[in-house]
């Protein structure tokens, strides 16, 4: 049988041991597991970022991937340590919507807790759940202990703005999730939530700021220099563009800022 | 049988292809270990930090784990290669301290010097005994090759400053071994070194500023903003901070500045 | 059987979700490959500094291992995707230069171009084949394909200037590789294309400078301060160095710049 896989996303960077902590801790429990770096640099305290992140990367991973995220601004207070079950594999992490976007793609099929102590470290910091109530709750999933024993069910775990989509009866209503290094606008409208759309001219709103009606592109090229593309980018998720030069600068735009589509 | 996990922590950086090389020549002779990084963005040159963040992780870490350390301004000159045998694991590179705060806290058994060729790469460089020895033998310990092998016993390993606390029948004289990103100054005093000052009141003074007697918090928050705060940090070592703020920039402090610390 | 090594140098960078993406690709089609990275961090779109890293780490891998390489600034173009097979193992990556170093170092038996859809991952993206084509490939090969599936046969993969010394009954001529962090000139002549100098007084030409003659010597330190050294670097190519100082700086030179060696 292959080694399960965990892997991880932390805005932790890479100079300090907190990273190899948690590995540390994961092989403690579970020796034969491949864990597998997502990325440790996402910018500090991003949410929406680290969700998208780990967005991109999971459909990649094989089934029964499990994954720990830990994004994580309100380590220490009442925020809950939670897994979310999929059809794919496990989501450990903060209930903070980090995990969400991820889960959801999949299918979210239960949700729990981690309560019970014998599933943690035998010390818990106040300051550093990744290594002390994320990592081994991971790797006592990789070792087969059963989702049920972790804690009690809930349905009400934290689902972010950035995750939901509005829909009225003209209008797709979502938001920027991430800027990309070439300025490519990344929202959070997957090309599922678009089945009318194929070949269809389509209006796109950025903030205020309408732009002129398109029909989705292929690629980056397939416009004129310096016109706008909107396209489903290799993630799946609706993007707003220019052939040469950053959409984002060009219209103003960040995350979290608001984006409608409509048929024009 | 799980695989031997063998960590690497250097000052090397992740642009160019030093990391590969010492897991290379790692693979060439032990094809199943577990190779974890620890960091490779160790200040370059500080041995004391390098000290400070293997001592961090090694703990966590299962039984039997070989440590390998490079932080190692003395590479080329005199400066013997050495392997430190605990109870619960080896610790390999050059006898310059770096190894020594770590494995103190796990208890030295044994030092020897690495000095046969036969567990050194066929080409040993004048600049890179990462490569040519530290990694190989860990790899041949991590095949079970008996340290006795290795070479000659030692007893006169560097004990550098940083990790020796002085006692007088009044303090406890130690030093800063690094300082954080929240400006957290981190002492070499660990809880062990404390054992008559669980709840009774204690004074620090850092260089020549005594600080205003405390008690030993819990935690960061338990302090009135910008009041001091001494603690048990997260890897075991006397920690001064400010709920809010940098202690380092308040006190004028950096790593290798003197601590004392006494009973009120 | 020790599971195959998959190495991985890239111009990605660490904060992206590609790296884990590639990682996914390969651990779906191979479970128990040994993924090893070299760097992601080559300077966007440098092929020689690529190549250069390559050739520098792949020597110390074991026999068999399969490296994956992607500085890819042709990627979407009509540039092909080749595989070339060595004594020592494969080299996957776009055709335009990148691998052939490091493969050349070890003799380059047959090169195949990637063309079968069926090893490759289901959706090819336009912009991102070390994903879809090149991390596929690898984990096909780690399972035992055989090359000669993969796609025809070629013969005029790209053979850069980088990668090509040239002759003449009085010198040989290459180029500057890269410079390193300390300003040492690294060039493309290897230890192997200098048979008839070892003790012989050397010329060497920097672009239009010629330096006075010198014999090679065996390290920096060998010469006066501020005085030049050629000697062979720990990666086998002929560098010009300063003992204390920039060679690059001194001489102005810049990877691309002309090399000329000759007997004195």
């Amino acid at each position: 049988m292959s080694p399960k896989i965990i892997t991880l996303t932390t805005d932790f960077g890479l100079k300090d041991p907190y990273i190899a902590e948690m590995k540390a801790a994961i092989l403690s429990i579970c020796p034969n597991a491949n864990i597998v770096d997502i990325t440790h640099q996402v910018d500090k305290f991003k949410v929406p970022t680290g969700a998208f992140i780990l967005a991109s990367a999971a459909p990649f991973f094989p089934k029964d991937t499990i994954h720990v995220a830990v994004v994580d601004p309100g380590v220490g207070t009442q925020r809950r340590p939670i897994i979310l079950e999929t059809p794919r594999g496990f989501f450990v992490g903060p209930d903070n919507g980090l995990l969400v976007l991820a889960a959801k793609a999949q299918g979210i099929k239960q949700a729990r807790v981690i309560a019970h102590r014998r599933f943690m470290l035998p010390h818990v910091s106040a300051t550093f759940h990744g290594r002390d109530v994320f990592a081994p709750a991971a790797a006592h999933l990789a070792n087969g202990a059963a989702l049920e024993e972790f804690g009690p069910e809930i349905t009400d775990f934290a689902q972010p703005s950035f995750v939901q989509i509005k829909r009225t009866s003209e209008k797709l209503l979502g938001e920027v999730l991430h800027v990309d290094d070439f300025g490519n606008i990344i929202t959070n409208i997957r090309a599922a939530d678009l089945p009318d759309f194929k070949g269809a001219p389509i209006q796109v709103t950025l903030k205020s700021h309408t732009l002129p009606q398109t029909v989705l592109s292929r690629t980056y090229g397939n416009a004129e220099p310096e016109a706008h593309v909107v396209l489903i980018g290799s993630h799946g998720y609706l993007e707003v563009a220019l052939n040469q030069g950053s959409a984002a600068a060009k219209f103003g735009v960040k995350a979290g800022d608001a984006v409608a589509v409509s048929r024009a």
